[in-house]
């Protein structure tokens, strides 16, 4: 995926500056391809028929009339899937293609190539299938009960697909020591990831054998495992091309159409094909974030230090397993939030229903947790009396202290400083005039969320990365990059990187995108984890690259001055080598020439630190990333302001502060973390997903809305730069830490509006105004 | 110099935070001792008697009723002392008793030690000296006549301490090809240092005939090599002590009372002897800021791309060379500001007069060029028809720039940056329409400056460092610390650095203030280079000894596991070591008794990377510090109001937008940036420094004007954090950009409020009164 750079800028690139985006130009002109901007000359078109119950046998699928339709290339079912048929990243749960039971709405039961996607469309609506109905779970705290329908009945314990428990100091009992408790019971919605580009690719098959693939994916490394081992085909006759990515947040992290992609070119004698979910299909089989049911109780002494925590939390999978454990696992590492809790008991389970698939989602668990913990603290502090604020500094951990989990905090700690410059803004200290002075039929409120969030895999796999850079024959830099750039800007941030090393521009470097076949492993983009591992590996690439090429420079220096020189009197320029003594320059192309091609590549593999500590708990999660070694910071807070004769809610003002480290480029770190914040906004309060016995009510954009740029407030961003040792320059990930508090801010402002708080689902304005009247605040002037 | 710390926090140090002051609370309740506050047991004051002529010819010094009174230890004259009796860093042309002529009133003739301060005065008082008066310069312009009187007649050049020139491009010739060109002059006043603690110290003769000193200096160890050649004593015979400093911002770099002291000392048999100035001593004798005469003429094409920039700079050291020739050497470096200008000329002189000695005050000569170049910017501007703040970005240098003296940029780069976020700031972008809302009689403007500042001492001056840990056998971690701290809080960084590195929190660490005999030979503190440097050297003592402490805990960890364990598996934590894996601990305290006294010591020597251009043009300035490598960038904008019945000047608010790399230490960053933006407003607008024929007419606080909190605006600091490769933690110095810009910036918010521009001398009201009439503005509603 080599693709050429249009810079706008050839500044050579510094380390902390906003370098401009390297595909700004690109995207704003709409040059720059995604996925699904691929169409393959003479491609066939894929396609799927879903299953129209949410649980049920499938006794026959008639498929004659669609195979007979002109324009149709091939019709597949299950029969024609060569391997094991299932997907799954931990767990092999999920068919391709559906052999027998279909386990939800977005089930794929035959696969369609076709020669338009009106044909296609037709020759869908012509398969017939029949089913044989089974009961149905949708409710996962039904799917626990001893009667429940299984879902999968070869698993061991039932519905369930993890349960965890956490317990540190003496666990729930010591409740009884508290001087002051507070409860909270939630209700969380899901959400969709509601990407520009839905799920997407174009793929063939090539002479050889391999099945090319050009796919919106978050994995492109891992895919071709997956795919393997479904298809029973070696992973090394795929390959999987990356370009940039429409969106993604956790809703390609794993495989989408790549399945579909692989099996219709493999039956497709040659011919490209290409798959692009519509919108509707997108939310009928794409996956979402986790909801959840949870129930915390917090406890306090007299002076406010809080000593424990009793919470419960459970997800609902859907059909299959996803990446739930995983999610599962970091909402409980998370659970407590950033505070020193001694006594905690800690509880989960996530479990599988005949929803639609839960997994990966920015937050991975974490804004659900932070649901709970930020709203019984805010609970707790009107119990204690207590300054909301000044409750969570004076319980802040710091580096050393130990979590609510029992981990031991031996990297940076950043939430004190938050909470402290929070604390000093002027929308925390004139909250209270700000409050007072609400126009008519208006009512204020200023919520506040403090959390943190985990970077990387956790302790049991690698986190990694390798990279490769390589001075071209003409002299340039070419940055290969092993993970996607989602849309989060990190593919800038890798030339940055090679740029400040280099002392190179835009205009004298390539920027290579993730391409199994040019691109080294590296894991996937997620986790808040790309640029801080992909990072490590880039800065020792780029080093060894300066280094030989310093090398090199100085024999041809040496050349033309006849003396012995000293590497140190060289500096490396945009496109040239200077030795400063006197004066000279040799061009980069010409070094180029006098190194073996071996030379001209360097290649650098990085693997994260983890957490060495053997904890007593948590067991079980530690496959699911339990303890993590470095986490990132945040303090949300918003201005909101209630229509108290409609319930519309105006979020006025939103401030993240947060600390994740250094800041490498400060303007697309501002981007991420103003853009978690609006997708923060539309969980807390626009996007009201609704299931009916499993079947999505809202499948468009016309009923499942998105926060829009007039639905944004005000957002400021302070940043706290502490210097992660483990970090490139100083880095920790950024990507999901701003979108953790949000919910729990808004909730926790609105309860101090209506005086009573919602704790079920996406806070509409239609819960809001019910509130309202039942707490006398409806139409108040 | 240990101290017991009294910490306000034992949180365990993170670079990026901002940290606690270490002596915060022992400055706040007074215990801290400044040099000034050390009363040795049975000691005499030293004091001296000054000139009373600018310039004269000693013909007698009677000093017998001077010795006869009672209480009266020693008087001591030239003749006692014992070595060439020339003090000076570079040039040793300064006596410390007068020896045959006075060049300045400023200049001591006797020492006399007495037992209380008031037989101290009586016996100066009763010292007769007779004086052959000497015809006397007091302009520098006059002091370069080939007529006039020279003060040192053995030097080459006349009055000329040094003369430069660097010449780039087609130098001043290439204006001819200027679409547009501005000229300024300007005369520009001293200032004085108006640090809390005038100069002072304590001595006393050891036994073993050490001279040692607690004494307020930027540089103890230089110290004793001047020491040594003017009293012709080994340099190891004397112990320097550097306890905290009330102030010093060059005032105190290199020699003041120390070589009193010193000869005192020796005079008193055995018995401490005590100096302390008053604050009428200070102005008299202290060094100060040089003023300056600077013509500038800057051209420039029809598109505002600036061409070419001649200009000239004529300082005036006083009496003695002290660091004239280093200041006028940084002067014509920065004298182009961070521009991009191709040919270029820039002449300098720095000479001798029978004023005040001028040398090192915080910016070191560049907010004077900085006057320069900025109001000339800001004019041609005007003649273009360019906005101001446009204009200078389309102009600023980047990295890989060429500065206007020649010099190439290869390490960050920041004031592009900068200058981007002023522009979008609020009091940039609101200038107009706050300048449109003055109140009557009053009008406003908006100033802007732009500027740069290097870091070290250049190519020649080694800038080095030692530095030293120990791990004590309680198993605390004490930082011995080279370099002073003159307030600006390096001492607490340094301490935030090993705890960074060691995970310790203050009260596991102890600090070793600067003393000869226990801490490590470093340079001094000054040149923006203190953290830069030693910082470095911190690190690398920091790293090693943490090396050694987890080897040596590996090895008592398996004993105690009685299994091979690795070093990856422990952590350093406050005052213990803990095996993660097994959660057992050792203090640290057990790990020190199992060291070797040389292996709880550890050392790190770091000198600084130097820029090895050679440059074709000012050669002669090379030992002065010519070329830099690493700068700092910064830019300055100023709120005006002037009162047009009065012509009062309200500062009403300053913006610093500042690139010095990463910041460590949030809070001192930031008290560094305001502090020097008071300065700089002391300077610009009240210190009205008045000489009349070589004396001192504002020597005292009452005429000599300070600013004071109600004088200082609401000040805000922008920081833009470039990651500097060669600074530790990706810092650079930030001690002096932010005074570089502050007088040009009010000049220039003042020129568009007057419809003038003020050149001469401080900016007083009563300048500005007089402006106002005469363009008409004086009482204008």
């Amino acid at each position: 995926m080599s693709r050429t750079n249009r810079p706008l800028t050839s500044e050579p690139q510094v380390i902390g500056r906003s370098a401009l985006r390297v595909d700004a130009l690109t995207k704003v002109t709409g040059e720059e391809r995604y996925a699904a901007d691929y169409y393959p000359e003479n491609h066939l078109w894929v396609g799927v028929k879903r299953a129209t119950y949410p649980h049920a046998r499938l006794t026959s699928i008639d498929s004659s009339q669609a195979k007979d339709m002109v324009g149709v290339a091939t019709v597949l079912t299950s029969q024609d899937v060569p391997g094991s048929n299932r997907l799954g990243i931990f767990e092999k749960d999920q068919p391709i293609l559906a052999d027998g039971i279909v386990r939800h709405y977005g089930d794929a039961i035959a696969l369609v190539t076709a020669e338009t996607k009106e044909i296609l469309e037709q020759a869908l609506a012509a398969i017939v299938v029949e089913y044989e109905p089974l009961a149905a779970v949708f409710d996962p705290e039904e799917a626990l009960a001893n009667d429940a329908v299984v879902l999968h009945p070869e698993r061991v314990d039932g519905n369930v697909l993890l349960r965890g428990e956490i317990s540190c100091g003496r666990g729930a009992e010591a409740l009884a020591d508290c001087a002051f408790t507070a409860k909270v019971s939630i209700k969380l919605n899901w959400q969709d990831h509601a990407f520009l580009e839905t799920e997407s690719g174009v793929a063939w098959l090539e002479k050889d054998g391999t099945i090319a693939m050009i796919v919106s994916t978050q994995t492109p490394f891992r895919d071709r495992l997956e795919l393997a081992e479904a298809l029973k085909i070696s992973p090394n006759k795929f390959r999987v091309m990356a370009p940039h990515l429409g969106g993604a947040f956790g809703g390609k992290d794993g495989l989408t159409v790549q399945g579909f992609l692989a099996l219709a070119a493999l039956h497709s004698g040659g011919r490209p094909v290409k798959m692009w979910y519509s919108r509707e299909e997108r939310f009928l089989a794409g996956t979402k974030r986790h909801p959840a049911v949870l129930n915390y109780t917090l406890g306090c002494d007299r002076e406010g230090t809080l000593h424990t925590l009793d919470c419960s939390i459970l997800m609902d999978t859907g059909a299959y397993s996803a990446l739930g454990g995983e999610v599962l696992g970091l909402a409980m590492e998370h659970a407590g939030g950033p505070y020193c809790i001694p006594h905690t008991r800690i509880k989960g389970a996530v479990v599988y229903t005949n929803n639609p698939v839960a997994s990966a989602f920015r937050g991975f668990g974490v804004p659900q947790v932070a649901a709970g913990i930020e709203q019984v603290v805010d609970e707790l502090a009107k119990v204690g009396g207590f300054d909301p604020l000044q409750f969570r500094l004076k319980n802040a951990v710091r580096r050393g202290s130990v979590t609510p989990t029992g981990v031991l905090l031996t990297q940076t700690v950043g939430i004190g400083e938050c909470l402290a410059k929070v604390q000093e803004h002027r929308l925390w200290r004139e909250r209270q005039s700000w409050q007072n002075s609400s126009p008519p039929f208006k009512r204020r409120g200023v919520g506040l969320a403090a959390c943190y969030h985990a970077v990387g895999f956790g302790p049991v796999i690698p986190d990694y990365a390798n990279a490769k850079l390589e001075l071209s024959t003409d002299g340039r830099i070419r940055v290969y990059v092993g993970v996607v750039d989602m849309g989060q800007g990190n593919a800038s941030t890798y030339m940055q990187i090679v740029g400040h090393i280099l002392f190179q521009g835009y205009d004298t470097m390539e920027l290579v995108l993730p391409d199994t076949s040019q691109t080294l492993p590296s894991a996937s983009s997620s986790a808040s984890r790309t640029t801080f591992t992909y990072g490590n590996a880039l800065i020792g690439a780029a080093n060894i690259l300066k280094e030989r090429i310093l090398a090199r420079a100085l024999l041809l220096f040496s050349f033309q001055l006849l003396e012995q020189l000293s590497v140190q009197d060289l500096v490396l320029l945009p496109g040239r080598i200077l030795h400063q003594p006197s004066g000279r320059e040799v061009p980069l192309k010409m070094v180029a020439g006098f190194m073996d091609d071996s030379e001209r590549i360097t290649t650098y593999s990085y693997t994260c630190p983890v957490n060495k500590q053997v904890l007593s708990t948590g067991g079980n999660l530690r496959l699911h990333g339990f303890p993590h070694r470095v986490f990132s910071y945040g303090v949300q807070l918003v201005r909101l302001q209630v229509d108290t004769l409609t319930g519309e809610v105006e979020v006025c003002d939103l401030l993240n502060c947060i600390e994740a480290g250094s800041v490498l480029n400060p303007q697309v770190f501002e981007q991420q973390i103003q853009g978690g914040a609006a997708q923060g906004i539309g969980y807390a309060l626009f996007e009201d997903f609704a299931l009916e016995d499993g079947k999505i009510r809202t499948n468009d954009f016309s009923t499942y809305i998105l926060p829009t740029a007039m639905d944004i407030p005000n957002m400021e961003t302070v940043v706290v730069a502490l210097a992660e040792d483990d970090g490139p320059y100083g880095m920790k990930g950024a990507g999901e830490i701003s979108i953790d508090g949000i919910l729990a801010a808004i909730s926790n402002g609105l309860a101090g509006i209506i005086g009573t708080r919602l704790t079920q689902g996406t806070l509409t304005g239609e819960k809001i105004l019910l509130a309202l009247r039942q707490t006398g605040k409806e139409g108040v002037r």
